[in-house]
């Protein structure tokens, strides 16, 4: 076991105590081991695409052997990174239609109707059946995405703002096959291609584009249908959601739709008997990073298979670190290797459903629609087979790890002014907590009424049917503007969930509703912000508004993913209100980017026209002509625009300005 | 002007010294200022790919943040290098087949019908007319780079050489989709995906594969049929080919078929007159970078529109400083980014065929076969343009660039030992050299006699249509073995060319038969040891051998895209043994690789069996589990071992060794 040693800051106050008390080594500490930055990587002015290199632009070497320069450097690197993250949202938009292509050959069942009809309404798609029109659809997005990159995909008009569109258009940023773009990126970046800085940052909006129509929103709206439609409700969250009689298999990744039968098993008769030989209550599904969220949003779909979200990416470890869960299930990031060392401590077998995220420790379990049966049947097995162990040999660590849970939550409750504050929304949290009647000594992390199931269709059906009172509060002035707090968690940013927890904090106290999307939300409902009781910190207006609606001033639309539904409910305002997305009194911010995902949903937003801010710089700083574009001459491009500012308080009110002069030109 | 600095050594002591004149900065100056060099690149522990990063791992700092370790940083890093390396040569070969189905759809001239016959027998096609069978053999490559990564691609079996496809069948190896292969490696490589280094490295050997099979043996098939095939002879290399009074267009890149219409166009009446009327002699293609190598391979088609290969990737600032460059016209990589100041300064205007290779000063002219006659009409007339101006306004510094280049080689012929020893050769070339009667100020560097157009067809024919004697000269021990001396030229293993040149004298010296293919062939024909002289280098046998048959020591290929004919070669002559690849005394040798194109090519090297020699380090020694699967675990996977030496002698002679020790295998 490793020395107790410095972590890093936590929003959460109880998961950093209960981080600090651990024996095993966890991202929180690396942070601190891995502080000393090299500041050619940073500014990203180092090369090292050829065996000329490494070389390293400084002002005595302003060039590499071959000639490139600080831009050529900077932005090549910046552009794989993008390619790399728009290729992750491709491979998951892929699966999901290929999935559902498949369950539509096979007549399986299809269980969002409504999403299907809207999702064929706006692809203008017809058939004699539901399955039909739902293979046909599938179709519609797989060739587009394999078309070569000298044609440009069809979708994109169906999907995106029309004056978004007619705009790409005029610019040339209308994007190719989306595999074949981030492909050709790739040959761009390798050695000695190309050396034009300005043409390579239009391919990342380009990328940006096929990233968020394909990547974010097609693949929610397949999976809605595949999987069922979110629904607004109140759920627990945090670590409280294991229970440690049950055999838990925690989740991570993206690809809903590779568990869709799992669930239904898990739900079975021979499961529930399974469990019971075991001596388990049940077997359930432990959500962590995205996919756990999108559980979160579709209730699992009606079945009881998952018992909650956990956290997110940088809480991964801390969950396993629980002992309580015996078996890791991934298929795609954000799966860190940090929990491979802690699964091989505790024994908790790691199984792979996607080589692209094969895991060193791993069993390998390819994924494929055919063989879904034996796949759920080999989980469960192995899930049992794990927790029959866990029960013999660990539970004295066990137990006290849980004292150490609950005495962070003491110590916080007792030291911290931040715990002070959130205590009455933790006591009645703990009060509500429902686990048959036992004391559950998980429970005191989290918050037990997250609000969840917040999408671009279930928002304006709990509005009414229309935007209009969302508009009417924002034109009343009630809500100052929208904010999308969106993206991953980092450690760097001030620490996990530091900056994004504190700059929502900021942004909701200047009325402004803030939507979040991604590993943003397990840090936000982990530190309450989604408990209608955080309506407390927000500004007199939004709080009134919250307080009257029953809900809080952060709106959980779930995985990173439902950026994409974001940029719906943004359309379908803009569009209410006959303008462009770049009029909109609505900002984005990543906060606590993480990812080279992260940066191809950045570049979807600038393409949007969106101001975006980030927390962090990306490693593109040391590129003149970079910051000259993303900062300023992309207003002219797409009305869109990049802010970094790494001070809270500034952020916030850099992005209270923007909101205040987009509303001054709607002359409200 | 930039002062004079210090240059890196160069193999060709008239080239180095001719640089070492020069008024602009060149490569070979930063080389020097670039010494310094980052351990962390270096050995490939550095990972900047997330907002946490970048991280270092040291012994005090074994893991990043994430807690990826030293392996799966390294080998990540190392992954996405081969796949950016492998797109490279599939976005080469899927041109190329678009090229040949557009040329077969539009019935204009396929100029090698024989290429064809060989070509549609190894890929089974038959059909009702020649063009019939050019599309379908560019359709069975097209649909094959295209499949998606869990279907096997069709034609690996038919290319191949049996024993492998067996052996890769056996071992997982058989690569999906060509194009899907490499972005799945780049997914896979992306933040917190893939942490498996031994799945990744077995990927590195898929995509080895599909870019031996595809981007290497079947582009030159494919070229071969459109552009006509190679015809061995003997040819004048270096800054000579050069011939001031003609209007100059220096091409760099890869992709031989993007010229098919310049090169005709340049022999037509229309552009004899044009350069007439402007005062010169012609328009000629000066060659640079391998698709010089692919023009000298093939005598540019029969026109004499090529003026002659005058160096590789490193020598092409140097044939732009001469001042007699009018245009630069890049298709593809190795277009270094130290042209475009030399470029701006001298006022050559440059134009990219292709946005994946375009340069910053570079007018953008998007090649579409449809498009080709306008293409080389705004080629010659924007190269005509500039040949005006440089009559006007730079014959001064011409003239003292041509006088300083011959005073290279006075002071070169002597000072220096190696300059003596090439004495004879050059006095001869330069006796050769036959400029219409005046004295071209260019003669002095290069050679009048280099062996060219080598290939797997020809050197068969060479052989009286069997490789039996050349069989028989290895088995007699008349020609110890066969190495590869192939890929590119950097400057940092002991400077241009150098560890290329010098590891090559070793190896003939030893009776080992030298082939070449790629940017090594412009530096050991600049350097003699392709002209029939260079036999006098060689071993006692060798030479003899050399001798009787008038050809020299090191046979010339062409481009780097050859070695796939080397393959082929190869596999002919383990056939005719009746053995596996492995078997042959037979190694590869990449002494200064520099590419990640050149990572690819290894990769293909090691599944095919081949031990494979780099004279430095690709950036993958700081993972001790990549070093054992590339160096040991390999030879148990495909026979294949990845050997690095930095030291010319130590290389050679373990060279050697393993061609003794395959000969002792084969009872020799």
């Amino acid at each position: 076991m490793a020395d107790k040693r410095a972590i890093c800051p936590d929003a959460d106050p109880v998961l950093e105590q209960f981080i600090e008390g651990l024996d095993v080594e966890t991202s929180h500490h690396r942070m601190i081991q891995q502080e000393n930055k090299c500041g050619y990587g940073l500014s990203g002015v180092c090369c090292r695409l050829c065996s000329n290199g490494p070389c390293r632009i400084s002002p005595a070497r302003p060039k590499g052997v071959c000639g490139a320069d600080a831009d050529t450097i900077a932005v090549r690197n910046f552009l794989r990174s993008v390619a790399a993250g728009s290729g992750c949202y491709i491979h998951v938009v892929e699966n999901a239609a290929r999935q559902l292509k498949k369950t539509a050959k096979d007549r399986a069942e299809l269980k969002g109707i409504e999403a299907l009809d809207r999702l064929c309404k706006l692809l203008n798609i017809s058939g004699f059946s539901d399955w039909d029109r739902a293979a046909k659809a599938a179709d519609a997005v797989l060739s587009d995405l394999r078309r070569p990159v000298d044609e440009q995909m069809e979708l994109v008009e169906k999907i995106a703002y029309p004056m978004r569109t007619q705009l790409w258009k005029e610019t040339g940023l209308m994007p190719g096959g989306a595999k074949d773009e981030i492909f050709n990126a790739l040959v761009k970046t390798s050695t000695n291609l190309n050396s034009d800085p300005t043409d390579m940052l239009l391919q990342c909006l380009r990328l940006g584009i096929s990233t968020g129509v394909y990547g974010l929103v097609l693949t929610n709206l397949i999976n809605d249908v595949l999987m069922g439609e979110g629904e607004i409700g109140f759920e627990p969250v945090g670590l409280q959601v294991v229970d440690p009689e049950c055999i838990n298999i925690m989740i991570t990744g993206h690809q809903h739709a590779f568990f869709g039968h799992l669930q239904e098993y898990l739900a079975s008769e021979k499961v529930r008997a399974l469990a019971e030989q075991a001596g388990a209550k049940a077997v359930k599904i432990v959500g962590c990073t995205c996919v756990g969220q999108d559980f979160q949003l579709r209730k699992a779909a009606g079945t009881d298979a998952f018992c909650g979200h956990a956290g997110n990416n940088y809480t991964s470890e801390a969950v396993l670190a629980g002992g309580c869960i015996d078996l890791v299930l991934s298929e795609f990031n954000c799966t860190i290797p940090g929990i491979e060392p802690i699964c091989q401590e505790l024994g908790i077998p790691q199984i792979c459903l996607d080589d692209v995220a094969k895991k060193a420790n791993a069993e390998y379990l390819p994924y494929h629609y055919q063989e879904r049966e034996q796949i759920s049947q080999t989980v469960v097995e192995k899930a049992v087979e794990s927790f029959r162990k866990r029960k013999v040999s660990v539970p004295g660590d066990v137990q006290s790890l849980f004292v150490q849970l609950s005495d962070a939550l003491g110590k916080v409750a007792a030291d911290s002014e931040e715990a002070r504050t959130l205590d009455s929304v933790l006591a009645q949290a703990a009060a509500k907590q429902d686990w048959g009647g036992r004391k559950n000594p998980m429970v005191s992390h989290g918050y037990s009424n997250a609000i969840t199931g917040v999408t671009e269709v279930t928002l304006k059906k709990f509005l009414g049917g229309s935007y209009a009172p969302l508009i009417d509060l924002i034109k009343q002035g009630k809500i100052k503007g929208i904010a999308g707090v969106v993206g991953c968690s980092n450690l760097r940013a001030k620490g996990h969930d530091v900056f994004t927890v504190e700059l929502t904090k900021e942004l909701i106290k200047k009325d402004i509703l803030v939507l979040s999307a991604g590993c943003t939300c397990g840090g936000l409902e982990n530190c309450g912000l989604m408990s209608p009781e955080a309506a407390a910190l927000a500004g007199d207006s939004l709080r009134e508004v919250c307080q009257s609606l029953g809900i809080p001033p952060v709106l959980n639309f779930g995985p990173c993913l439902a950026i994409g539904r974001m940029e719906l409910v943004a359309g379908e305002i803009a569009e209410a209100l006959g303008i462009d997305i770049p009029q909109l009194p609505i900002v984005i911010s990543a906060p606590q980017w993480l990812e080279e995902q992260a940066l191809a949903d950045g570049a979807f937003a600038l393409a949007l026209g969106f101001t975006v801010h980030l927390g962090l710089a990306p490693f593109v700083t040391g590129s003149p002509i970079a910051l000259d574009v993303l900062t300023r001459q992309m207003e002219e491009i797409t009305g869109g625009r990049l802010m970094v500012d790494t001070d809270v308080s500034s952020s916030a009110a850099a992005l209270e300005a923007v909101i205040l002069e987009k509303r001054n030109g709607l002359g409200l």
